[in-house]
């Protein structure tokens, strides 16, 4: 107890202290207060003792050297959950699912995507799910829009895609340019195409007990997923999750809720964040704040699922940046008993769980099972 | 620290000891497993120290007698919330804006309920209601169904209610007879004239940050009321929601959070909960077990509101029962800072915002302001 540990445990996570985003992503997280995310970057993996310590960081000195020799102690680190292998398992799974239905009722699930401009990173994710639907046999269907485009137009082509059969989900790429009315959008997508699960008459069937939602929203169903997979016990467990967005942070606490876990939002407003995060026995963290959750927020054998995909500069790469979580990772797998990586933990997980929706869509709306 | 408290502290709540459910009370409240509630009764307002202490009470003797003696070095009492003074007030407030607005636009907002068969305690509520739309000159519309009434029936009744332009908001007495699909009566009630907050699209702008409900669930915004009316503050703090129902526990989770709390859901499988519960600086407690949560789960100074309205056999009494709350009082008022009373303290709050909630929807339904 009170043994410092060593600086190297901090050195990938070190750099962290210069992270900035660099790549507007996809869709948004929780914004947290710029002086909050000064706080934790002044205590982000820089070498301890802290210079000038903020008050967020009171707690942190003796509770993280405590913590981190409690786990060189155990001379062993945590497992990592290999969200690449899971998903490839659940499109191998999807596929034969998929063709077991054309087989037998001559029906393929379709699923269509709206995307209005020409984002770069959009254009990519996009991409990404046409592959992903190719790759289990889903069709795809697309419709790009010219960054101009009107609100109407927008609306126009997902009212085609509510009414076309072989259409069983839409996806309205986010976000949307400036000039349209974002919520006015999604809440035209068809609730039984929503396969996003955003929809607040979904998220409110989530939250009620003896209620169903139509579909999960992905990201969340992904995170649930793989400590289903990893058989790793939710009911009776205490879960905090860190961020509460409407589309992350918010529906994982319903779900981790609907297993009966103990759940609490921690969030931009919370006072003592560690303290709350270092009770619990599962940890999902959806903040996009680069190596915002320290090895010291973490109880020993505690299970971390890490959703944010965070860019942070990185001149040794010829991309010059990498991608990292909001959880310092090498300080989470001396503290953790499993941990997710990024990549390769929650990202593929979230595709999965479209192409699972999708699947649903088309057999719920054909009533096969 | 250490020192026993006297006795007769628990006097009142030791009663509990054999208290049970006499009235099947109106909405109901989760339901806890019969082992849990046998292991809170059998710590429950005894005398210290306890017999055969179950798994749930290792913690209940050091920690109860540290607390207790706390608040005894302290020698004051919390403040009693007086729900039943606030009500009245906010009745005397929802008056007024009605003669306002009947003197502006010549429009007085209209309340229907729909009551299906004989139950007398249902009557009753439903008599109450009325009563409380006389006091502030909401005009009520009651159909009253027998029994054996069909489902065809309630939903024709709704419907034209849901028409009808003089009705601002429909209520559905509950429980219904059990031949009728419950869900899809609730359903069937217009959304915006959806008074009760329990419709699925309700509950999930509730959830979604951005979003805004049409209407919040009388009673959680009864209770989030009485924390405002009294001037305590809710951002940054740590609440616990005791109880996950639909009706209370959940949504009342939801809006502290939207008020920037720091919240956690203690339910009928969470592990600890006095020790999660000790945590809160606000506690809103809604479980329909009498006296479940002792001083020794109460942080000192922490807010408690107690939702609970629980009768427990009291012989000494003509009726033969008296009404408690889910917070053993006395205990509480030792520990606490503030706290409600039963009765007197959330119960009235819960028509109140019923009768502002009406309000509210005839103001939106003719744009007034």
């Amino acid at each position: 107890m009170g043994k410092m540990a060593p600086m190297m445990i901090f050195a990938d996570c070190s750099s962290s202290t210069t992270a900035h985003h660099l790549l507007p992503f996809g869709r948004s997280c929780e914004l947290w207060p710029s002086n909050l995310i000064h706080s934790y970057r002044s205590l982000s993996c820089s070498p301890l003792p802290l210079p000038n310590p903020s008050p967020l960081s009171l707690s942190y000195r003796s509770s993280s050297s405590t913590l981190c020799s409690a786990a060189m102690a155990t001379e062993s680190l945590a497992k990592v959950i290999d969200g690449k292998a899971v998903a490839k398992q659940i499109r191998e799974e999807i596929a034969a699912e998929i063709l077991r239905m054309k087989d037998a009722i001559g029906v393929v699930p379709g699923l269509a995507v709206i995307l209005v401009g020409d984002r770069k990173d959009s254009a990519t994710y996009v991409r990404n799910k046409k592959k992903a639907c190719d790759s289990v046999g889903i069709n795809s269907y697309e419709v790009h829009l010219p960054e101009e485009s009107t609100e109407q137009e927008v609306l126009d082509s997902i009212s085609r895609f509510n009414d076309d059969p072989s259409v069983h989900g839409i996806l309205v790429q986010l976000p949307l340019p400036l000039h349209m009315n974002e919520v006015k959008i999604l809440n035209s997508v068809a609730i039984e195409k929503d396969v996003d699960g955003f929809h607040p008459l979904n998220i409110g069937r989530l939250a009620m007990r003896g209620r169903e939602p139509l579909f999960v929203p992905c990201t969340p169903k992904g995170c649930i997923e793989l400590l289903h997979r990893y058989g790793i016990e939710i009911r009776g467990k205490k879960a905090v999750v860190i961020g509460r967005s409407n589309i992350v942070g918010m529906p994982a606490a319903l779900l981790l809720q609907r297993e009966d876990a103990t759940v609490t939002i921690v969030h931009s407003r919370t006072m003592n964040p560690e303290d709350i995060t270092r009770q619990a026995d599962i940890i999902i963290s959806a903040t996009g704040k680069a190596n915002m959750v320290r090895g010291s927020w973490i109880k020993h054998g505690a299970v971390v699922i890490d959703v944010g995909i965070n860019p942070v500069e990185d001149a040794k790469l010829p991309r010059g940046y990498r991608l990292v979580g909001d959880v310092c990772y090498e300080e989470a797998m001396e503290v953790a008993s499993a941990v997710t990586p990024v990549p390769g933990g929650v990202g593929p997980m979230t595709i999965a769980m479209l192409l699972s929706n999708t699947l649903t869509s088309a057999k719920r709306a054909h009533g096969f099972r």
